[in-house]
């Protein structure tokens, strides 16, 4: 009742993986589900699946509102080795959740009607991306 | 020991169900109490119940934090056919929590002394926000 | 399978407390670790714990995003009874995670290599810090 799902990422955005859950899940029973993120630079969100753009906004929002390291405005930071996307990349990982908890009945996530599960990478470079799963039956 | 709980809200802001949580689960016992918001343009909060000033600080800083799609700084925004509301509640609901955890000990929430549990509503509009509530039995 | 840790802190910022919780959770088993922090003007983060400048820069972001109520545009908050850090902490505990659930197996945390759990302190002055903590077991 653990797994861990391995998420390929090609630079900062969202990246949904819903549906590799649900497979998981239809082989595992009811109870709750926990996600958790093995990583400091990179988050888990619930967010709409229905318009593309609602990702591609929230891509454009977070960019803006934590600027690279190399803009003028940030220049106060000094975790900056790796790149001018290092460190903002943790301020947003503080930012939106590390792990998500998810009620499952009958088999299948109680999310809404529009919700889909998404890892969103804040760094520009490709990454492998690693959630721990688990399942706590229920009942 | 799984529930829905539904919360009319009435526009922008903080609406508190903690009584109604306090109720469901004296008739459940101990364990791990899990609240899902099914919804991607509102959030669940746990924040202060005491003073009320505190919720009418939160939405006025969120407000200005996440201006409205017609605020001349957002006009890159391009998920804006339910109105101007629309996709700063999302950028809202990634930023603050979908799900949130409390410990159940004797049948009640482990919660500090001025926590309380909150809807925040992100959209001008008034909503029926279901939270989906899961108890998972402790020993 | 409950517990409460509690944190000693002397001024805004992070402090680490993994190794309590691993201390703790080598005496449990297996199963699902839930913190829950008792409090709404700090919040628990899981972040980086190789360079001490990421926590100093999680710090300096976060203090300019929301900047204390003496600043001139901060000037609309009203909860400041308590000082200009208390409504800024209270927002920034809104952005930043209350709870955090962590998948244990052999004993051990399934956290990343380079993460950490910690106490983000929000307010100016020394506090003591509550977190609750449930492992619910598995198999």
């Amino acid at each position: 009742m653990q797994h861990e799902f391995t998420i390929t990422t090609s630079g900062a955005g969202l990246y949904e993986f819903t549906s590799e859950v649900t497979r998981w899940l239809c082989t595992q029973g009811d109870g709750l589900l926990t996600l958790m993120i093995r990583h400091t630079s990179a988050s888990l969100l619930i967010q709409e699946n229905a318009d593309p753009d609602v990702c591609r906004d929230l891509q454009a929002y977070f960019s803006r509102l934590v600027p690279p390291a190399s803009d003028p405005a940030m220049q106060y930071l000094r975790h900056t080795a790796e790149g001018p996307d290092d460190m903002p990349a943790h301020i947003k990982a503080a930012m939106m959740p590390v792990s998500l908890n998810i009620p499952v009945k009958d088999g299948r996530m109680r999310l809404g009607t529009w919700q889909g599960i998404y890892v969103f990478e804040h760094r520009s470079a490709p990454h492998r991306r690693h959630v721990a799963a688990c399942l706590m039956p229920l009942g």
